[in-house]
């Protein structure tokens, strides 16, 4: 998540500097081909092409609405992990007790299972954005060289899961889940098994065992919909035909506007021949300017399509998660210093 | 689910081939007939056309999003199952137990009874993929030779709903479903009935019971709500309204865009007179333009409206069981060699 | 509820002719008044007018949209009944158990009892959709003689309401209903009566009574869901002024293209002296095209506004409730013969 | 709520009468101006103002969408509170018992208690209806003369709230009530206290209390919901906004509009050169046309923003809080001629 | 939050001051160059530039709708604090009683626990808003000299959170809320463990404890959604690249705007030859309309897109908050005048 008012101009221009010279190779082959090969004579007509720029305004305005809303989705499903993280470390405190055992439990040993509970849920967390991060086949953003020297490579990438997890799960434990397909299920399965033996033993009252498989439930919903997010993307019939929509049009684009700049010119050079010969070469800037806010308008909404490549543009789970653990951590009473920092920016880009 | 970034632009050159060749002849005729027979007189004008392309390109884009929508919402209701299914299978684990029984249930047999609920789950939801696979009289997708060729044809078709559900019930159980109509309904009554009988043993705890019964509830709504996006198609008045629209901008484009390029040509017929007197064949590429986008647009949003029916566009639901079960069967503690490989993709396609 | 993929062209001309016949009207006599009066110079201009086409198309956009909406919403508020009512059977069926009863109630009687609850629910559901079907003044769809034709009379019209539901209650609790204003609220009142004896008889667990009570409550709320679009129509204003500037538009159309066209004819008859002078004609196909699309645009969102009123693009109430009582009564375990069969369709379309 | 299906061509003439006369005195002094003072060199060119006239209605487009959003929120709290007090009359009804008294309290004692209760409820729809017809600085629809003509006053205003509570409350309540800013909320907390001691007493069982409390919970919701959109207007920067936007765009169209005219007006004067020099007054009509249906666009929009002030466009909260009362009633066994009639309609609108 | 029904022309002009100026500079250095520089043949066609503001009107306007979007949940999320408040207010009066302790604990000691969680809540709420109102590097509204100038700062700005917080909270608590880093959540910790201690007394009946948890929760929920909306801002991308669009467009559009006006001015100079030679200074002010209108139209959406920053157009969080304190003590029995008072509004705004 980049974290500034806006991208700096310059940013920008670099960001679209390979689309900015591809556009200006276009159009100054065509604008040469009028000046050189006399071609004034092709030309097509204007409101056609207005008609097709105005849909494709339109079919991208409602394109990159959806990619808003894939994000926007996207981080509340992680505000709801937030939510319920906290929520489950409260409950946990104060549901393990010795009011329902037959012969009390230590205190110590109550803290003990609520640190174990607690720390399997930040491995479960730290399983999921782990699984977020893995690379979709329409996951292409960060193949852009444009996109790639932003170099915002997220905590999760050149990690082991193993060593990201180990910190927070016995070694049996971890053993089992390795060899599950879904880790994070896995563990919230391994959670319930747990809850269920302490509410056997009648550390947790039966009562408050149904409340916490409720918060169980709730994070199978939260776990489960950020999966939906990254396993089903903007669909791809939409997003290929307007992409589509958006190159013919900036290709059309040139045969209706040099022709003009050169009746411009024309006209010009009944006053002032020089100028008005030259006149349509003015059409290059003002063609890079039109592509370019077509085609950036189209590229911005397939950037932000899918919220957790780990882009300047995405939620920043890691930074999410990290967020809860220290939370968690400081209200299991850890000390500041024994907690991981939060993740650095990069770039001012949250991960 | 197609899951590359984008469709080639050969695959898009393929699939509309139909409509290209269409247009082709249209425009071709229309050029013809001005060309031979002296009809440039015959033409209308632009402004109330360009109106009317406006409000198609308007309410079709309107039509897409809505068509999206249902897509959306079709794989909110499968996420939803997933999440409920591995709830399910969580609290059947944790919730069958020897704390209420009067005479403990030896562990076998509870392991036996969680197993055959879990199964009889798996049963639900392989008859449900079966119902949202049946075809709908609306549902016209695969009739379109263009379509067919995909041969994306989903694992439910072909197979026998019987074998389909026989490993996961027993044979009397199965005759019981095979009885009733909607048999996804049937299954999760006799979900309830055997719950039913395992809280009056006791091995069901009531209050457990209720909980349970409530993810049964979870599950009638969630697959409902699949039923109901099935069985409830986009309104037909909108859909044959703005496919007519199209295609009446579709037809009447040519009356002004022939005459245009007519017009243009004769103007260059005073320097160019050969030039200009083809020119006016200059318009066939681009009338083929312009009226495949407001085709394929309109065209795009029609194939994805029923997101059951299997196209390349539609809900991965048989990917989405299938990994469900294996999710379901590996935390029952089976081996991965004897569950059920993921359904192959075909084409780059999920189904 | 329309069934098939599209409406034919030859419905879409029939259900319009009316409105096709005035355009033709209005444009004949409009040409004509140029043609023979030499009204000539009587015109207005493009641009003004074509801001008000793109705004009405808008406005209509939008409404369309809320038209929609307004249909998807319904369907989902019955979707509801659906899911509620089959899990309303299903925890009738286990939840009327002899675990609680201080002597035990036969067999048989249980039975009965349930079937009791499940029939007074299918009353519940009669009722509603009787109430759904009453004429309210802002309903005038079928009113009009095109859609009158269709002739789809739901099977609520001309049934009494007591007969209909007289072969699911007690005589004794009919006449209860029957002397209440909301007959449905009535029927959730009995139902929450009788839950209450049931449970003080032990019948029925106190914990379930209370998850019961839930599902009545549930079954307030889709009720009440339903009678909200039922007794709210979309805004007036809103609808009043989207049809006026809608005619608006139509009206003063004719007086920028019946110039126009007669400009391009004066061009002709400087090639074609008689095409040229008769051109002017062909401006009366052109418009009432250009009309019947505006006009149909704005009709279609009008029909579709109230979702209950039983025409060819609603909601099929009917056959909903129906098939909900075909599920149920299969469930119950009655004979297939013994149940009433799904309302046959009329012209394509389920009620 | 309006309930006929538009309103009548006459009344939205008187409507926005004065809009007219300003727009007929407008354009009749700009087209003097040009016509007596030989202004027609005086002109601004259109594809700006056309521009600037797409984007006008376009963000008056949204802004509609969100004032229809607006009143169909409120609908849709107003009928969660119907649907809500159905629920609460219900469980009232069947959770005051005998069982779990330790001496059982006589029938007529309880039937006393679930009357207060019922009573109370009423008193707080009475409280919170009355709170939503107060006056915001911001609902200023009332104040011009064409929205006061319709004198629909509602029912709640020239009422004392205080007369308006006292039939349903004890005299004791009633002061209690009258102290606290709220009312509204004051009556929810006495239902608790009430219902606590109840419970105490062993009326309610405990369980059926802490089920009770979740209705009122529900209550606080929607009464919140209720006054959030009371008290949190639609933006107004955005409405300013919009509102000069609409003006300007109105105030600048004759300097495009008028010299348009002015040149038709030249051409027809060289083949009549009376009706060419009087052509420019046609402008008149025309103008009034188009700003006319700008600004009611616009002020239609307006009009539906609050919609709780009693205009003919909003909720009709008192009917409906009405409605409830008689529905209540009429279950609790009183006797039809006891129970208040529902409110009038005046000029076919509900309050 | 902005009381009034509209903001005055005389205020909108003062805010927009600078941009004002601004586009006078620019179109006043054109027009001169255009004038004294003889550069009329410098100029760029329409319709591209019409199809650039178009597609600017239409992204903004979809941008508009999001920052409306962003604003109506935070004050969603507001309102729900408001009735999850007032419900922990209710819930904690009748749910701390004397029926499952032991030995009675007096009533003077169940009030004084009562305050102590209502106080405890109040903190809450004031830790709340002091983290809504710190400043993100993106939220940059306040940096802007008009925007300063209508110094509208919040209440919290200025006041320590630690006095803030004293009042309500013993030493002791507040000495360990300011340890942790997120003030609220450490808060609802100490409520939990509060509950707790009150269960284990019997104080708190152990089901009325899981009701109080639930709601705490809730309040968990809500507090982690409008952080989600502090934390989370607009997407960049799509803010910058509007923002980018909006000026391009601002600063193409004297280029095809001057030569315009030019040759209007050279077609009046043929029968006004002073007149027609000065009209294309008529172009500044119709230049500085329509820049002022894009400009606007964007800042405004720019302006609301962040609803806590405290602003003239935001969410009055500390308003609501007061609003909520008053309540619950009003409730409490606490004597008015010992209530602290409604924030002040200045400038007609609520905070």
């Amino acid at each position: 998540m980049y974290t500034k008012k806006t991208y700096s101009t310059l940013q920008m221009a670099i960001w679209t500097r390979y689309e900015t010279l591809l556009f200006t190779i276009i159009i100054l082959a065509v604008v040469a081909a009028y000046y050189f090969l006399d071609l004034a004579w092709l030309k097509i007509p204007w409101t056609p092409l207005a008609l097709i720029g105005t849909a494709v305004a339109f079919v991208i305005g409602f394109q990159n609405n959806s990619a808003y809303g894939r994000i926007w989705e996207a981080r509340k499903i992680w505000g709801g992990i937030v939510n319920t993280s906290r929520t489950f470390g409260m409950f946990v405190q104060d549901m393990l007790t010795n009011e329902h055992t037959q012969k009390p439990v230590a205190d110590k040993v109550l803290q003990s299972e609520i640190k174990t509970l607690t720390y399997r849920h930040i491995a479960w967390m730290t399983a999921l954005r782990h699984a977020m991060r893995a690379l979709k086949p329409w996951e292409t953003t960060t193949n852009h060289r444009t996109n790639r020297e932003w170099d915002t490579k997220p905590p999760e990438l050149g990690v082991d899961l193993k060593d990201d997890l180990a910190p927070y799960l016995t070694s049996e434990d971890l053993a089992d889940i390795l060899k599950k397909d879904n880790k994070q299920t896995a563990l919230l399965y391994q959670q319930s098994h747990h809850l269920r033996k302490l509410k056997e033993q009648g550390v947790i009252w039966e009562f408050s065992f149904l409340e916490l498989e409720g918060v169980l439930q709730e994070l199978f919903t939260l776990q489960g919909k950020s999966e939906r997010i990254k396993n089903f993307p903007y669909p791809r019939h939409f997003a290929t035909l307007n992409h589509f929509f958006m190159w013919i049009f900036v290709l059309l684009l040139p045969l209706a506007l040099v022709p003009q700049f050169g009746e411009i010119g024309s006209e010009i050079a009944e006053k002032y021949p020089l100028i008005g010969n030259l006149f349509v070469w003015v059409c290059v800037p003002f063609y890079i300017i039109v592509a370019w806010i077509f085609h950036t308008m189209e590229r911005i909404g397939r950037t932000g399509e899918n919220p957790f490549e780990g882009t300047a543009n995405d939620v920043p789970i890691s930074t999410i998660a990290r967020g809860i653990e220290i939370d968690l951590r400081q209200n299991l009473g850890e000390d500041k210093d024994s907690i991981p920092k939060q993740f650095p920016m990069k770039h001012d880009t949250q991960f």
